[in-house]
């Protein structure tokens, strides 16, 4: 007899819920909802740059939404059943908190702070805690740095604390108005668990270990000491949030009597552990030890696991390893690159401001063309390089033009120069005891841009695998669901099983071509040199290895209104 | 009594008249003559990329076009009479030799030859000599370095022996068939005048020094030996070229009664020696010892004079310091930027596919930028460099692009990377002995472009004065026959007497504002850091010093169909 598990995927526009058919992976039903709040669900601040942030509202009316009309669809097909359904699993962007109350209520619902952008979630894309980001390394790198290690080195504005700390100090009455703060992937399975205390929401690895500087290595959250450097309310929110994390190798809960009645769901069906959507989306591509799995879009996520036996606990300049986040039994490790999709996208639209036709037409112009025959060579920074550099300040190169280059040569460049910064990347990892045989990619990139693909076929010398679904973060989060459920429930016990039967690759893998790979192999050393010497890997005699820095101090500068040299910037 | 002189401009798509008034340089008659042959006036061979050629029919026609149009014109000015014209003279684009036979006749003309591209006129911009080009610099540096030191240590594929010896190799019947070969500067004076033997034709210091290796250091052409080692033929044509070349000093004839007849003028008035358009260009600009004329086109001619008795005979990069060029008594210093207009024209045109009104608005944008605003720099290579790396195998650079960095940031930065490479030919014509404290632009750039204009003041830290006529080249040429007339005929003597009647220049100048030009002190540092690592002038630890020529050989090897590395490809 069939069984199915619920998949709900929040994405930064819109929330997707999926059926999965546990045998098979297969896909009874599917709904979007797209959240109705600000621009295509992101609420903006014409007077704050970087400000992104959500209305909580449009996630539990997306849940609603998108859950019911994914099982109105399943209930078209024959064998389905709502009283098969084992299990509902949930993944979101991240990081994404949101301030809420006692009652685990959002604060941004309370009309008192509706209108408050500090309020409401702060969307993962969200760069105002800039200057607290920079502070946290700081006081890390000084005072602890093993806390900092296992990101990289660096702290990030897109992450957990800088987002509090900035709420504290541009909006303290929000701060003071939240009794805790909750990650998006870990309060809607509380949702629908029906967890009417803050205290009582179970937190997943993923945000943790990734974003909070959770390690069960040091007692979990950062010490009280670390946290009152920066500000003691800080430290004193450090009580009203979590004391343990939790790989998905649990349920964060069961589904309450309402939610079941409102979907005719089955009451007490587990409600898998929240997760984010690349790590789910790394499940749903099949990753384990060995493959890659790179979920490419505006940027880049790339997910591996490796056995919590082996060396990979530290690997340079790799954003985040996490002992039990992806997979539980396994480190997660994540890695990525600031900008891909959005690179092109920059080009196209941003410089040659064209549209979907133009990307179109230069694929075709750029795919007629050789490795190296445009002469080009470009670093793929313009959003700056997030592994293994770990550097938000580092700004794009393109180098080799002449007067007869054209648009679509650069537009060739520009995926190349991803391709190259993509195999930075696994070169990194594999000189650091992570091996890595096989690449498996999603995204809309993946699928739709075959000369993209190609390229990275020949830039890394790998063939490129695509994921059988195109849903693979809501499949991921359908397959922790059928775990969550249990083989007794007609799950599965373990990920890798239900991944073998549930995941799936696309016939077609592109494969590498050794005539162009030779060429791209001396292309890459000469991005590797362009590399080293602009992220300042090697020294460089006259100082290119922080030119780019000098020359964004210059604009800070500039753009505050003050042309004379040598006057300092705050916050630059 | 007013007198009046003509100057006859050979441009690149035209040839334009003018009569200049000798008392105050006033041009009370133009005409211009488009060149109806070929493309825009310039023979194409599709078959045979980077070949330009011309038609001499197109010269001679244009020549009675033009002259007798200027005339007509200047007929209905009251003052003017064509008895009180005292002289002509005659600039024209070079290095462009043409072959003759021995009577002065282009072979072109003769229907023998009419078909063979060969034998029609080899524009300035033919590129097809660049293997023999690099073969002269070649056997120059090993043999003869001091004949390649007053250019810069590199002959150019623009330049006179390197057509000619393309002539041989590809055309050796052209080649065989001609008498003698001149430059277009030298062959319109010698038609005016009258000369039927080729051996009569008298040769300006102007194209002899500067593009033909001539020196009288070394008496005259480069010797027999030498011209032996690139081809025995080349050292048996260096017997019928010529012995002495000559500065404009001296007339290079008299005007016969057949010219003087049909074009209503007095017979045996003096034709000027013939000179660069560049060269009398600046001689209409007002060029003397401390001014440096910028003619700023498509790309930049810097022409500046210096005392024969100062020490500027040898400015390392320096493209070509001859005693006696531009003007006589002082040594011509000519350098140059590769590509000025054309780098917006790439942009705007070849990248954002716009137009003239794409030009006016992203100057229009541009304008609104701060220096330093957009977090930009770019080398100015798109056309390898002239001055002072003299190496045509460089190529551009941008760095410090953002996801959110704009068509008219980077137009911005291109126009700056053309500043402050003019900025590096200054410099480093100042630590060599050669004062400039005044510069005068002109050309079409130079009028047409404030924005343009005003960063170029803010990154020299000069005014940029404007030359007064927009003819300066043809006002130049009208200038020398003024001179070659000599005061007794109502002319002058000197150049510097001349200069000061008849140049002039616009009311308005661009002044240097000192914030912005701060701020651009800063970003030139940076542009000196990218260009003397990516031009090899700084070692630098990982080869960045030889990174656009080792992108250029692979791109060479790759278009020509052959993607393993270590091929080696002819030519490259």
């Amino acid at each position: 007899m069939k069984t199915y598990a619920i998949g709900v995927d929040y994405g930064t526009n819109s929330v997707r819920a999926v059926i999965a058919d546990c045998s098979d992976g297969h896909l009874v039903g599917t709904a979007v909802f797209n959240y109705p709040s600000g621009e295509d669900g992101v609420l903006l601040d014409a007077r704050v740059p970087h400000l992104a942030r959500q209305n909580p509202a449009d996630y539990l009316d997306g849940l609603r939404a998108s859950v019911a009309g994914a099982l109105d669809a399943a209930d078209r097909e024959a064998e389905f059943a709502r009283d098969r359904v084992i299990g509902i699993g949930v993944d979101t962007t991240g990081s994404t908190p949101l301030p809420v109350d006692a009652k685990n209520q959002p604060l941004a619902l309370d009309p008192r702070w509706r209108d408050n952008l500090a309020a409401h979630a702060w969307l993962w894309k969200d760069h105002t805690a800039a200057a607290e980001a920079a502070a946290i390394t700081t006081t890390a790198r000084e005072h602890a740095p093993y806390l900092v290690r296992p990101i990289g080195g660096t702290y990030s504005s897109e992450w957990f604390w800088a987002k509090i700390w900035h709420c504290l100090n541009t909006a303290p009455e929000v701060f003071d108005a939240a009794a805790s703060w909750v990650e998006l992937a870990d309060f809607v399975p509380a949702v629908l668990a029906g967890v009417e205390s803050a205290g009582d929401i179970q937190r997943c690895i993923c945000a943790a270990g990734h974003k909070a500087l959770y390690s069960d290595a040091w007692g979990g959250l950062p010490p009280r000491e670390f946290l009152t450097r920066l500000h003691p309310a800080l430290a004193a929110l450090r009580d009203r949030l979590y004391d343990r994390a939790y790989p998905p190798d649990r349920p964060a809960g069961r589904l309450t009597r309402r939610w079941a009645g409102a979907f005719g769901l089955p009451e007490g069906i587990p409600i898998a552990m929240g997760g984010f959507d690349a790590h789910y989306g790394a499940i749903g591509a099949g990753v384990r030890p060995g493959t890659l799995v790179k979920i490419i879009g505006t940027s880049t996520c790339d997910c591996a696991v490796a056995p919590a036996s082996g060396g990979a606990a530290d690997v340079p300049g790799i954003c985040g390893i996490v002992p039990g986040s992806i997979m539980p039994g396994f480190f997660g490790i994540e890695a990525g690159q600031s900008a891909v999709g959005d690179l092109l996208k920059w080009w196209v639209d941003g410089i040659c401001e064209g549209d979907e036709a133009l990307h179109a037409q230069l694929c075709g112009e750029a795919e007629r063309l050789q490795p190296g025959e445009s002469g080009l060579v470009a670093l793929d920074w313009n959003n700056g390089n997030r592994t293994v550099l770990v550097d938000p300040r580092l700004t794009g190169l393109i180098v080799g033009q002449t007067l007869h280059t054209t648009r679509a040569e650069i537009y060739r460049a520009l995926i190349e120069a991803t391709a190259f910064g993509a195999r930075v990347i696994i070169e990194r990892l594999q000189a650091h005891g992570v091996p890595i045989d096989r690449v498996v990619c999603c995204g809309g990139v993946a699928e739709k841009n075959p000369l993209f693909m190609q390229i990275y076929a020949d830039v890394l010398a790998h063939p490129m695998h695509i994921a059988g679904s195109p849903q693979t973060p809501a499949l991921g989060a359908a397959i922790s669901a059928a775990v969550a459920a249990g083989a007794a429930a007609g799950g599965y016990d373990r990920f890798e099983g239900a991944q073998m039967q549930m995941t799936s690759l696309k016939p077609r893998a592109y494969m590498p071509d050794p005539g162009r790979r030779a060429v791209y192999d001396e292309l890459y050393a000469i991005y590797r040199e362009l590399h080293d010497t602009f992220g300042g890997v090697v020294p460089a005699p006259v100082g290119l290895g922080d030119l780019m820095k000098r020359l964004l101090a210059v604009r800070d500068r500039v753009v505050s209104g003050c042309l004379a040299p040598g006057t300092e910037v705050a916050g630059a």
